[in-house]
């Protein structure tokens, strides 16, 4: 793998609110909020004719809204027809593709600007769908037939890190514990809540209808109560991420270009890309991702970074697990050390390494072909020390990671920010 | 637009046979027999290990076989896990764009090596089902529920043709027998049978069950009469290109790794793409598609070379007017006189300008999301001279050009192959 022939900047990024806005908004009205949210982020502006393709990640309108071919469509929203517009899938790792093949589309030479677009609008369909919808990004041949859903494969993932580290239910709800704690401070996150908040409410809601108050002494007790229903063991409801209609867009620019945009670009030193088999069966470990690690492993070298060297990352928090895995698979935490350092308070916003301070797709929200390019969404927010409310990291933040994971791990992208080289 | 950082050349091509072949073969039994054909065609012989990542096309597998996340199911089938796998959705120009996006990939210096996928299995739905997927390419907020259909959507296109100018049913029909007669020539073709061929064929059916045999004197008798019914005025069923099931493989080399494959490769020395409205109405211009312009643009100002510097062409005869509407987009022809240079003769295998000597979509078929990868597979066979049967053309063919549209001319992508630079 060589290293990128020129250089590459983000300049711009922004999103939607996430949140269920079908019917009153649908992609292309999610679409304009997030670009809208994006150019009013570029120092100097940036104007249709400035950009020269339009790349849009999105996992699947067909079945969510029956509409194919959302590239052009896209594109003709904001005035760049007849320019290059595209979309590409990846399952929840779409826009991570998307932006990845404009970094190299931009690297090549060919495209200077180029418009990053996430869209999904999830809430049009029904809960059940949705679950079937998402299935379909598992192997339909086997896993699908056999009942398989999300949900399921990754609750057996848990239970096969459980077994192999003696993770427990605790470590995977101090995960959502802390994730809502910052999509708190998030006010484009689709739960605004802690889950001390949702626990509060609940007894509320419990005193207020004369019911039996329960004897939960602290968010664990109520996280292990009926309230939390398990969904797929050992996975219950706040295990899961939300399903979410948002969309997000980044503009990404050639080293040559930067300068027209902003005199504070934040480069993209590592991009890599990796692939795994989509069915459980026909992989070898279940408690770390192949993908993963071989995303991280090109984008590390292309940046000549080490783990240790990221300050603050985006991981993808499909399920509680799956942010546990990230973090050992990412190189931050030896495998099955991550659960302790959680325990520890290291991921927490003040803690030594934050993760997900946009509250992660588990209290942002996940509308799946959006995620890629809202984690850079965060990225870009971060290390410009714009972040909303109290969520901003207390240091510089000067080399940053996201982490986009496709399916049950059969694809992922993983990227690398750097503010000065 | 800027130039590639490097060059890049197609090192090998292959596809599958087109046809229906659900349920005895599926996307990933068809992607292997395309591989495989590649394969073959690569004079030093490739290796899963020589290649860096596997970019598929496909439009919508989700609605046509319930299952997405194609990219890393077709790179695990041919060894290619845990390398970058992804799928690119263009509509009908889905592999273009994936082919497109693998240039520029190899262009950024970050692969070297990449396999192009092109996949669709569609006959695992009934025809009804095909054409509601397929609408869904159109905007499925306004054309699809006044209920355009794609034969609609070009048969409204044809009548503007027609009215501008003086475009007629014969028109139509002769790129038809054309393209069919091409196909008789292509063992990979769907339809291996002229329409001269299918008249005999029909009349001696009617002769054998005692029927009053017609009075056909020719094709255009037999495609005027009720054996070619009308889909969409003035599109007739044989104006219309077939429900397929098939996979193309395209293997691309950057410049420095070239010579490791073939002492004989094609370079890729334009590639453009170009999007337009995706709804008819909102267009200012039906006889014309500003995505294939715009494609063609680029591409030619890329390569430096002009249409008439083309010698063979590819292009997309969804239905028998795009191929005359895209012969004078590309430039081959000013607008309203192609339908007259098709009935010279100038577009036949001997003509001067042969076109779709591969059957086209009309007769090759057209598995939508892998007829752009197998545009390449023709140009690949032409260029090296070793089209099967009767069907190479008779000179030495050093620069071509395939066009692959999207939709109703949404999404186009225009690739310029020469043999020597």
């Amino acid at each position: 793998m060589g290293k990128l022939a020129r250089r590459v900047a983000m300049i711009g990024a922004g999103m939607s609110k996430f949140g269920a806005h079908f019917p009153h908004k649908r992609n292309p009205d999610l679409w304009i909020d997030a670009w809208l949210d994006a150019v009013s982020r570029v120092d100097n502006g940036i104007n249709p004719k400035d950009i020269d393709a339009c790349y849009v990640g999105n996992y699947s309108s067909d079945l969510f809204n029956h509409q194919g071919h959302l590239g052009p469509q896209m594109a003709d929203l904001v005035g760049l027809v007849p320019k290059p517009a595209g979309r590409f899938e990846g399952a929840c790792a779409s826009s991570g593709i998307a932006l990845r093949q404009a970094i190299l589309a931009i690297a090549s030479g060919v495209h200077d600007v180029i418009a990053v677009s996430g869209v999904e609008c999830m809430t049009e369909q029904p809960t059940v769908n949705v679950t079937d919808i998402l299935a379909t990004a598992s192997d339909s041949l086997f896993e699908y037939p056999a009942g398989a859903t999300f949900p399921g494969l990754y609750g057996t993932l848990a239970s096969a890190h459980f077994h192999k580290y003696g993770t427990t239910v605790e470590d995977l709800m101090r995960v959502g514990i802390k994730n809502h704690e910052n999509g708190k401070e998030n006010p484009y996150a689709q739960m605004q809540s802690s889950i001390a908040d949702m626990m509060e409410s609940k007894i509320a809601k419990i005193e207020k209808s004369g019911g039996e108050v329960p004897d939960w002494k602290d968010e664990f007790d109520f996280l292990k109560s009926r309230s939390n229903p398990i969904i797929a063991y050992p996975l219950r409801l706040f295990d899961c991420s939300l399903i979410t209609d948002g969309a997000a867009c980044v503009f990404l620019g050639a080293e040559d270009v930067v300068k027209n945009f902003t005199d504070d670009p934040i480069w993209i030193t590592g991009t890599g890309q990796g692939s795994a088999a989509l069915s459980l069966h026909d992989r070898n470990e279940l408690t770390s991702f192949i993908a993963t690690k071989e995303a991280a492993r090109q984008a590390y070298e292309m940046s000549g970074l080490k783990p240790k060297d990221i300050q603050v990352a985006e991981v993808h928090d499909c399920f509680t697990i799956a942010e546990i895995i990230a973090l050992e698979d990412l190189g931050f935490y030896e495998k099955g050390k991550a659960a302790e350092a959680i325990k520890n308070g290291e991921t927490k916003r003040d803690g030594s390494m934050p993760i997900n301070t946009s509250g992660g797709l588990k209290s942002k929200g996940h509308p799946v072909g959006a995620t890629g390019a809202a984690f850079c969404v965060e990225a870009f927010k971060q290390m410009r020390g714009i972040a909303e409310r109290n969520r901003q990291v207390k240091f510089d933040v000067e080399r940053m990671l996201t982490h986009n994971l496709g399916g049950s791990g059969a694809t992922c992208v993983v990227t690398i920010f750097e503010k000065e080289r």
